[in-house]
């Protein structure tokens, strides 16, 4: 089954999310956004969304064979990226290897100062609200993740840090800090209703083609 | 031996710490600050000092019976109070009841929520810096307190709240939030210099009046 874009889902600054034809499938699209930059490669320019599209593949494709488990699937062209759909969860993991912004404010360390043992923050993810700063108390009161599901993103949140910083050290790249964002595999029972359920019993029972 | 007040430590708004003759004492005088109020007792005014140094005098030793550590020793006279004195340690812990002020901002919740399961927030102590939030991991990278302290201030900060949310709530008093300070109990070496140490070997070796 080919997958094919259906109705726009969100559009922000730099991409636009895509539903398709499959419900546990979405097409991120890269834009180039107002403050586009260009690349040169083999004597094209590459505009700002087929860079972000190539990067972010090359870095989900690092974190896969890693064995991480991540949304992205393939790039379908060279703005478009096959990812599977998600239920979000309303936390941004921050992991920061170099003091910046922030936390330079927030501790009094100079910018720049490197942290021996890498610190992981949580924001709440809610525009309305600019994003505030959360302990675990707050994530468990807010109800916006479990104790398990909280000590999991921790722990993954570290564990890709510690493949992308090398990785990218190799590359003569420093990885200061990064935000990571998690979600959940999304239930069969939201995956559509009564009709989408009777499909997936049809082709599961009747061999494609027939 | 009697404690007598030596050099001012620190005034604040509500309160002068004073330095005593003994290394390991410290007396805080309470003030009638700018906002005092008063209040009527068995037909004396009482000035927002003596109602201070009392209200603060009778919690601690509500602490006190229920086993919990603290640097109160006892009043010395209506506005002062004797404690013990020690290093602090540069975090405010916030216990919370109930959502109010800069919870209900950081969370969108309503002001007057009651939280089922308390929380426990740390907040940098720095004026320069406007007492920002901390996490674990922030505590860990600005070694304000090691992880067994931490984990350790945090069990002391709920013991306390379930103190003294019933000890309040039977007289009809809502706990919504407090904040507690946390301090080390001083080395010897801080007590003062040479002169002081043998001072002390003397007093343990000399009886007194000898």
């Amino acid at each position: 089954m080919n997958v094919e874009t259906r109705e726009k889902l969100y559009e922000g600054k730099a991409k636009i999310v895509y539903e398709t034809n499959r419900p546990d499938l979405i097409i991120q699209y890269f834009k180039d956004d107002a403050t586009a930059f260009n690349a040169l490669k083999k004597g094209t320019i590459l505009g700002k969304g087929v860079i972000n599209n190539r990067m972010s593949a090359a870095l989900f494709e690092v974190l896969e064979r890693a064995g991480v488990p991540t949304h992205y699937l393939g790039t379908l062209s060279d703005r478009e990226m096959l990812c599977r759909r998600l239920d979000i969860i309303k936390i941004e993991m921050i992991a920061r290897n170099v003091v910046a912004g922030s936390l330079a404010k927030r501790t009094g360390l100079e910018e720049g100062t490197i942290i021996k043992q890498p610190i992981v923050e949580l924001y709440y993810k809610s525009d309305p609200l600019g994003d505030p700063m959360l302990n675990d108390d707050h994530v468990r009161m807010l109800r916006l993740a479990t104790p398990a599901e909280l000590i999991w993103m921790k722990r993954m949140t570290l564990r890709i840090n510690a493949i992308l910083q090398p990785h990218l050290a190799r590359r003569g790249l420093l990885l200061v800090d990064f935000k990571l964002e998690f979600g959940r595999r999304r239930f069969r029972r939201d995956m559509g209703g009564v009709e989408e359920a009777y499909q997936e019993v049809y082709r599961r029972l009747v061999p494609a083609g027939a």
